[in-house]
């Protein structure tokens, strides 16, 4: 079995990710020291009070120093800034990894300001909130969640095994794939979700005929289910939109041809197409929760209560 | 105030919400008797299996009879034809309503067949779960959830006053409205999200060069949470998509018009614009938990546990 318990972790960054990472990483035992930089100082006083890590610096290359594992945790535009600022203090032999959204544009950022012997594995555990900030992680959002690494060139395949290793021990499965195809599936799976989201949320917010204290009392309706990811970090998806343009686009071209299939059969009545669209979708969520990666009960698992003093009905 | 108790309830359908409202009734008191209809003969088994109505019928027509209070709680495609079917029957000084998610077309659909005697005031419970049948009902659905009345013409204002305590007495606040505005409304929260929820999930699955297992597996980035509203039931979205077409177009109008915004600024690498529209949306979010009608919990409170075998976090 491989050892996975690492000397020194820095964390680049302490937001929902990092702050999740260190809990994980101390409950399960997998450094001996756990640091972060962060670029506010009530990040890093938070990450202090929390005692999530031993030392918060203010610069990644601080915090980098001596450390055999080295987590990226920040927003992807700002990767190949810390790239460079990292590259002349990072240890022989260091891990250094990241968890953002996107891969191949993530790949381009940092893999060619890594010195020689220096292990550059890129990954995206595909987990989250809509919360963010260091107050805002925990321990076990990782467990049965899905970390996508997309190794490169000639990586070191005890590097590659070790991160694995590390994945697994926050309970998360562990996949590997090329960073273009992770593009593509994230696409999909999540970046597109989290555009029409937010496009409703905005579109919602605009109307002339219909009040916001319409939108809000009647939101049950399902709107308020769209606010939850449109309610994530703007910094965070803004970049991610920025180096995924690609793929999105793609997925994005597919999803309104879709939609004005669905318009037309509405316009003219069509009332077989649209039940035959309606029927598809049943079963991709039955094998959804019977692959772990959603909760089976009704409504999220909502709190109906007959005491329920509003907010969690 | 109001005395809210009827003599008898006729539900014409005992899906997820005519079973709610059977439970919610029998918690509650607020009716002498609880009957119901349902076309198909399992839905009466198992409506008297549950115990949650006292005699369930094949037809509209005999559960009707004697009651001073009949909720149509089928698709609203079959509400024209229930209503010829039933008006010769019904008794005088009854209230007649439903629970249908359009208005105007309902209004059109029964109205003209109430026969003088008969108050006619349509409703619209916004609640509900992806689940359908008389099994997924249950009693707490109604609480804290917004009922919209649309009483047209010269209803009987006592007649109203008695429906909305009964709606009340479940738990519901009650709003009422012209039957359009209701549509425009909930247009934007609860069809179009609806739809788009419908139609990612269609463009998901009809992709070639990401497989159905890589939407499943990595369905927490976001995807998952649009295939619970893509769950609901298909007949009764087809008919609410074909009763409310100028609404539900007007809207998708503006989310497309919205959408290709964001296009064109991922296209043009414009962040400041993505983030703009991002930041926009934390703000709704807050007012709909603030209001009660959203957890404040993260990830509508999926469970997250160490312990987790899969399908709760």
């Amino acid at each position: 079995m491989t050892d996975v318990k690492f000397n020194r972790l820095a964390l680049i960054g302490i937001g929902l990710i990092g702050s999740s990472i260190a809990r994980a990483v101390r409950k399960a035992d997998l450094a001996s020291e756990i640091v972060c930089s962060a670029r506010t100082a009530d990040s890093r006083r938070v990450a202090m009070e929390l005692g999530i890590v031993d030392v918060a610096y203010e610069t990644a290359e601080e915090a980098v120093k001596g450390a055999d594992l080295v987590i990226l945790c920040t927003p992807v535009g700002t990767y190949e800034a810390i790239a460079k600022e990292i590259a002349p203090v990072l240890q022989e032999g260091a891990i250094v990894s990241d968890v953002g959204s996107v891969k191949s544009a993530v790949v381009k950022a940092i893999g060619p300001h890594m010195p020689d012997g220096v292990h550059f594995i890129a990954g995206h555990p595909v987990a989250g909130t809509e919360k963010s900030g260091p107050a805002a992680g925990f321990a076990e959002l990782f467990i049965n969640r899905w970390c996508i690494l997309t190794p490169t060139g000639d990586v070191d395949a005890d590097a590659l095994e070790k991160l694995s290793a590390f994945w697994s021990a926050m309970g998360s499965k562990v996949d590997t794939m090329e960073p273009e195809h992770h593009d593509l599936v994230l696409a999909i799976t999540s970046h597109i979700p989290h555009l029409i989201a937010y496009n409703i949320v905005g579109t919602a917010d605009d109307l002339e005929d219909v009040t916001q204290s319409e939108v809000i009392k009647y939101s049950a309706g399902g709107f308020r289910d769209f606010t939850r990811i449109a309610a994530s970090d703007p910094t965070m998806w803004r970049d991610v939109f920025l180096h995924n343009k690609d793929a999105v686009l793609e997925m994005l071209g597919r999803f309104t041809e879709d939609l004005a299939q669905l318009q037309r059969a509405i316009r003219w009545e069509d009332g077989d197409t649209l039940f035959k669209i309606f029927s598809r979708t049943r079963a991709i969520r039955r094998q959804i929760i019977d692959a772990g990666q959603e909760t089976p009960e009704p409504d999220f698992g909502r709190v109906h209560k007959a005491d329920d003093k509003g907010g969690k009905a």
